[in-house]
């Protein structure tokens, strides 16, 4: 399975207001918490790997805490990455488990995370804490012979919003909240 | 909160006839497998720490998993250590998440395990694979000066099943499978 994911600056208030035009189904609203942590025995950044707790609360109120671990890109065109996820009951000791082993926290990345969708196509909505504001289309195909049309799908769903495809930002949250505070 | 904790060896189908005797109360009954994790960065036998993976079987066949840190002892004369543990959903996905991170399956301890409370006791009949049939008398105090009346409590309890006090086995059941191994 082969991943799309565009992702380009946006004033949430105006893509709101064509997604409603558009007649795009709300799916949910979260908050999310992801805090990224460094390996005492390797540099994450250099391997390009990482291990993240994430925190996301629902309106209902009830947490969901998940521990992923990102392998490398595995796929360099596709941008492919190993991911391993699983829920675990309790956010603050899996922390201190981690923390016991020598992993220090990082960085967190705090969001509101708005999705819709629309076709096949999934759009979020992120208010990115000391980042800013997002728009985020993505889609998945079996097919790696896919790829190329679900990504001019993809632009086209973001220029229906309103949006130019080629301001496009590869880089993650975590990337910016980074390049921010340096 | 202190822990007496007294193990012994035994034979369980004498032990259980004689709970029954008692009037000692069934608790419950599981199949326990614990693996322990040997560290990339670390070697947890010299620092006194393990890192463990336990999945739990009940006899109603649901599997619990819990990921528990084991930090060295922080009160030799009540063997006090310090644990942290949370419930994960997958057993598999937490054990691919620390083989990735370069931990490694050191050995596996497996044992049917049965409850029985006795006053303020708990009873364990442990029959453990490759290491044999043990069991375990625990409690625990919240002061420490009444640590030594639970432990003569716990020896009480033992003369009670029919076995010497004496023949307390102090290694854990991984040091004895490894010895074993040896």
């Amino acid at each position: 399975m082969y991943e799309v994911e565009v992702k380009v600056p946006a004033d949430l208030e105006a893509v709101r207001a064509r997604l409603e035009e558009l007649d795009a189904t709300p799916v949910d609203d979260v908050a999310q918490e992801d805090t990224y942590y460094d390996a005492p025995h390797r540099s994450f950044p250099e391997t390009d790997e990482a291990l993240r707790i994430r925190t996301e609360r629902a309106e209902t109120g009830a947490d969901e805490v998940r521990l992923t671990y990102k392998g490398p890109l595995v796929d360099d065109a596709s941008k492919t990455r190993e991911e391993v996820e699983t829920a675990v009951a309790s956010g603050e000791k899996i922390d201190t488990v981690l923390t016991k082993l020598g992993f220090e926290p990082a960085a967190t990345v705090r969001k509101d995370r708005e999705r819709f969708a629309l076709e096949e196509y999934t759009i979020t909505l992120d208010s990115v804490e000391d980042v800013g504001e997002y728009v985020e289309v993505e889609t998945e195909v079996d097919d790696e012979a896919d790829l190329e049309s679900a990504r001019e799908g993809a632009y086209d769903v973001l220029e229906r919003l309103g949006r130019d495809p080629d301001e496009q930002v590869r880089t993650s949250y975590l990337g910016l909240l980074l390049a921010d505070d340096a």
